[in-house]
C-alpha cells in the first residue's frame, strides 16, 4: 500500500486563522455538571427548533409581523406580501398548526391574529438581533 | 378532451371543517395601508428568517441554551450534547455565522458565549411560547 507509512503533515491548530476549537481535549467537568443540571430537555429543545425553523421563512415573518399589529384576513395578507391567497393559507396553516396564529371567523371572513403575546416578543428580540448584527 | 364540459363539483367552503379563508375576496383597503405603513422590509424579513432557520435545529438550540448561562468550550459542548467535536464546531461556525455565539480564545483553549443578550431573550420567549402551546 503505498503512502501508508506517510505520516498526515501536521497542522498547526493553533496558528490557523480560523482555528475555533481547543488545542487539547479537556472538559471542564464542574462547568459540564452545572450546564447539564440547566440544560433545556431534549423535548423542549426539539419543541423550541420546530417552532424557529417555522418562523425560518421570510414570508412567514411578514404575516406575523403584520398580524402582529392587528388582525387582518388572508386577503389582506395576499396582497401584502405580493402572494397568492392559496399560497398565504398554506403558510397560515403551519403558523396555526405550530400555534403561532389563530383564526377568529366573522360572517364571511376569517382574520388572524398573533396566538399568544410571546410571539410578539419573538419577533422584537430577533429583529434588535439582526440590527446589532449589522452593526 | 373528454370531461372538458364538466364543471368541478362546488365545495361549499364556508361549511368546510378546516375552512380558513374569507368567502369573499375583500381586502380592507385602511388596515392594508395601516399594515403597509408599518411593515417590516423585505431585507429584516429575510434577516430574521435567516435567524431563525439557524436556531429550527435542536442541537444548536441545547448549544445556545448551554452558553446562555456561562462559557463553555468545544469539549464540554460535545459532551453536553453528545455530538463528536467536528459536529459540534460545524454547528458553531454557523452560530457564529449568524452572530449568535462569539468565541474567546484563552490559551489553549476556546471559549464561546452568546454573543448578545437579545439571543437570551429569543430563548426565553421561545420557551415560554412553547410551554403555552402545550396547555
Amino acid at each position: 500500500m503505498p503512502f501508508s507509512n506517510q505520516a498526515p503533515s501536521p497542522v498547526p491548530v493553533a496558528e490557523a486563522p480560523d482555528a475555533d476549537h481547543c488545542e487539547v481535549f479537556s472538559p471542564d467537568a464542574e462547568a459540564l455538571a452545572r450546564a447539564r443540571a440547566r440544560a433545556v430537555d431534549e423535548a423542549t429543545a426539539q419543541a423550541l427548533a420546530d417552532t424557529f425553523r417555522v418562523l425560518g421563512d421570510p414570508t412567514r415573518v411578514r404575516i406575523l409581523d403584520a398580524v402582529a399589529d392587528g388582525e387582518l384576513c388572508v386577503c389582506d395578507l395576499a396582497a401584502l406580501v405580493g402572494q397568492s391567497e392559496s399560497s398565504v393559507s398554506h403558510h397560515l396553516r403551519l403558523l396555526r398548526t405550530m400555534r403561532l396564529v389563530r383564526a377568529r371567523r366573522d360572517g364571511r371572513m376569517v382574520y388572524y391574529s398573533l396566538d399568544d403575546d410571546h410571539i410578539t416578543g419573538l419577533l422584537a428580540q430577533g429583529r434588535e438581533h439582526v440590527q446589532e448584527a449589522r452593526r
